[in-house]
């Protein structure tokens, strides 16, 4: 039984307290937030947890084992590190850092004690994505071709990151933990329309090597949810609709042959492009924050290196500082240098 | 009463056959194509038309007036070149030409001769163009800050142009026609899945001057077909979706205001947006190749310049090569001169 | 090659008129119409047929093989019976007759001079419906447990009927082409909101041996337009929405399991109703009005019987008499007698 | 500040529980369940309240209020019994009872006392609902001509009562809360397919003074889940659909006007039916049961009798019943006496 304590009541941390003081393998502990309207919040739904103001008295409680960071992305490393310090696993709100530099202390910090060290990448529990990975896997697209995903909200607009750290990490995740290739290259564009504020709406394009390239379209300022991504195979392709009640994942047979349609000077050669049946499986309903929480347990009482370690999480910041990067160079072209092993030593 | 002659019977022909035989104001006198099985076809259903293999005998038949042009891209400037010297009016299916330099001496040819020269942008006839436009025109929306379509199908498939040319030009024509600004430079990245072949998927973006963005993303290889439009403004935003039967047109209501929520050195400044009412307006529901013939009639009968003119027609041309240049260039920053009137001198 | 004929160039008219005039083994030899200006359009459309004010003119034509009917119901015997008695072929809107007397007299006079009587029941010819009788056939969906439909309108309301002989028929021929059992009785409920009209709003009941049910629920004054099936069976079933662009049948796994939760005395056997996997097959998209076509001309060059002959249009009339009974009887059963061949003798 | 007791913690408990514990006015002092596996289940979930297995434990504690009641049916009469004669108010879940009778006795005793009884209708307290009822009392749809709603499910599947007992409640209770008029007589049909059990398919209609129609289609055993309402006016026309995220209610512009289209004789008068403008207007989104609980208290602080009360609770049970006894007799009329005052004498 693992005892873990939380540090933020905001938006997210509820959505954590909850999952774990319900899931097996885990109890919560503690709870910590600066404001005393959150504090009070959180001793109401939380009667048996120990709630203060003050993180510290978290991270150095004897009888806490693990932290749960779900505080602004600027504060994941202070905290994380306080945490690792202390002897505690660490499970930290995406992204993992503000910079690969600091996900680089955490990640040797963690190894150095043998601490688990998690990113809350919520979606990869999510019995959507754990099958569009199996499909993946399997061979059954064929030949990945494209990974296009649009996720824009009509919520909340953060000040401290712009929409790629807040939306599009989301999406980095899933491709990192579906595809089996690693990006190159990265060209992204955006815009701010608050003044000051940081972009809200962004477009990115990852290059891979041969022929896939995928697209994230995030938008804070979308006059309706959407959350669909499709993936393209040479045999099948998937749309994944998180909004949809049931029916998430719908895998379509295709397939492309080309037809001689005339003259060739003058008319075309046209490909012609033919769906098959559609089917989409029964997924696992389980909710992707209960699992993600037994997983942490399960990693805390085996030593088992998360799905959603540190070096994924890595990863993933490589790619939101180079696509903020291109953002602000109009679409450049920038290239992701190899994982480079030296880099953490 | 304009007498037209159709050029070219494959994909796009009939349907401009068929409106042009219905419509007041004209009246399909001819039609031309290479292939036997296609004559046979527009002869079947247009028994009174003349059905031809030489397109030449349209071009100069002394009681044909107009000549449409339903052909691939790379044939439209001689032919359209032709049947202006011949004294014809022209309307001419998307993109007007394959360079901005054909689209010039077609500009240039027709103003010479005082003729009617056009291009086939359908979707600027649609009810629900025009009422969007009409919307953002009257300022119902506030600041434009952000055009957002996605224009993705499972249909045919090209060889002679690559995606953008083909799907991605029917948004640019929007845009021309919707937003009173012109953009100063395009993003563009993309791929070819089909070895030797196009890019059949691509991503651009437009940036213009102040905060707006546009973004298109087309694609032949989609599992599903969506017809998508986001158009953001400060006071209101629109989703134009294509594809519903009823209700193409949504306007929302909206408003971000900026939430103090806690000590900001740690916390967030979180910009609540909020969506109030939607309203989906009735639209004209006129078919739009049928306005679309009539305004062509309109435009012969009174010299008027038709709303999707040779100008605009190069407009675009323009934009679809730098898209193309900055695809080769993995979204490397392209500029749009400005629309030079010694252009075409 | 059979020559045919329509009479009535209203709202149905003329989707007959280009179906037979593009399928093959069929040509349109003529038209008539009462109305001056649809006869103009006609002739518009069809510049070779023979148009005509006189319907004998068609029905007396020594060079026509068959008469395809599309006018109000209440004409349906007359023109059907004239045209039999000089020897031609018959297709006739649905539904056949406005009595099932009418329909006997037309069927034994089909039968005694050999001639082919058919109904044009659309959709039975349209790939979804084609695949769902598979289905049933074939056992895939277990035992039939319901069938349900939704067809509901914002169209063109008739004065000459109620909206069960206008809408509700197209449900009664499909579930009589589906189902291998017969309904043994009905009871129907239903109003009219316009003021001396018909009904424009009904609910139907069919009774069938053992515990299948079946309910359809038309209206012709709805805000939306729902074309929605649900087809019940022990092992699987279906949704086929007609408006669906594609999937238009999809098909699901399903369970009930009993599950014992608690002291029963008190608390509930619940039944645990257990969806699996969905799954929509590729249909055949052939124009069901041309596949229908071809039927026609294949049972008159064969002398087969078609598919919705005259006995199935009898069946339907019977029912849609004994519906509109039971719906003035505020939902009073009203037994159907089985088919007797005496009746028709 | 009204201290509740909740007797029942199985399906629907739960959500009671939690909602009470977080509304204002209301507290949270005791559950009790006949299950162990329950009561441990509420207890980790609310710490600070009395778990027990006696029921009488709540209903004679000094400092409980108010009992909740979230168990079958058939328990409902007693429970709420016993609790109104110890005094405390009642909230109890639909239906309020199994037979008119018993219901009241419920509302005499309570009456008598000067207690709350109220029954558990939450969609009552949905912002959809009573945005509903707002644009119905204030003559926003003209003349109502029709409701009809269907709310079919992959749910749950109970053995003490029928569907209609389990579903078609809720649409009588809105129907009895939004519309002026109270229904006449009814007819409904149905049937089991699970052998053994309760009839788990129904149709139901019902019969105003005038030309007003209801009908309810409830179902527990479809594919799919529906939730869905149209409610149709002489002026406007309305579509809810509970399942949207947003977007819940829709209000269109209407109009019929007939049109005179041809001889009459032959040919049809066609009435033109046309949709105008949509409107889907913001809604409160507030939790329907959020709202309930402070109603409740707000009710026990007043004593204002609540929006659903004993009186509605005895209302929806005659009709429960009328509908049960015309199914058993394949939809032959019941007609539903007024609600007579002498009925609780």
């Amino acid at each position: 039984m693992a005892r873990v304590g939380l540090i933020g009541f905001g938006y997210w941390g509820p959505n954590l307290a909850r999952a774990f003081s319900e899931a097996k393998g885990v109890s919560l502990a503690g709870i910590s937030d600066l404001s005393p309207t959150r504090r009070e919040r959180a001793q109401t739904r939380h009667p048996s947890a120990l709630v203060t103001e003050d993180h510290g008295c978290l991270i150095d409680h004897p009888e806490i084992d693990a932290i749960l960071i779900a505080t602004p992305v600027s504060t994941h490393f202070p905290l994380a590190m306080a945490a690792l310090k202390a002897g505690k696993h660490v499970l930290v709100s995406k992204p993992i850092t503000a910079s690969t530099a600091e996900a680089t202390q955490l990640i040797d910090e963690a190894r150095r004690r043998g601490l688990i060290l998690m990113v809350d990448h919520t979606f990869l529990f999510s019995g959507a994505v754990r099958r569009i990975r199996d499909l993946v896997a399997q061979g059954e697209l064929g030949d990945i071709q494209y990974y296009d995903s649009v996720r824009v909200n009509l919520g909340l607009f953060q000040s401290d990151v712009n929409v790629i750290w807040d939306l599009a990490v989301h999406d980095l995740a899933i491709l990192d933990f579906v595809l089996p290739a690693r990006p190159r290259a990265v060209s992204a564009t955006g815009m701010s329309h608050v003044p000051g504020g940081p972009e809200n709406i962004a477009y990115i394009t990852l290059f891979f090597d041969g022929r896939v390239i995928a697209h994230v379209h995030v938008n804070w300022l979308a006059p309706v949810k959407v959350r669909r991504t499709l993936l393209g195979g040479s045999r099948r392709m998937v749309v994944y609709d998180d909004l949809e009640p049931s029916e998430k994942v719908k895998i379509y047979d295709c397939g492309v042959t080309a037809q001689n349609v005339g003259p060739e000077s003058i008319y075309q050669i046209l490909y012609d492009y033919r769906m098959g049946d559609m089917w989409a499986p029964q997924l696992d309903r389980s909710e992707p924050l209960a699992v993600e929480a037994a997983h942490f347990a399960e990693c805390i009482a085996t030593g088992r290196a998360p799905i959603s370690d540190g070096e994924s999480g890595r990863r993933l910041v490589r790619i939101l500082a180079a696509a903020t990067e291109s953002m602000r160079g109009s679409g450049v072209r920038v290239e992701l240098e190899p994982d480079d092993p030296a880099d953490r030593s």
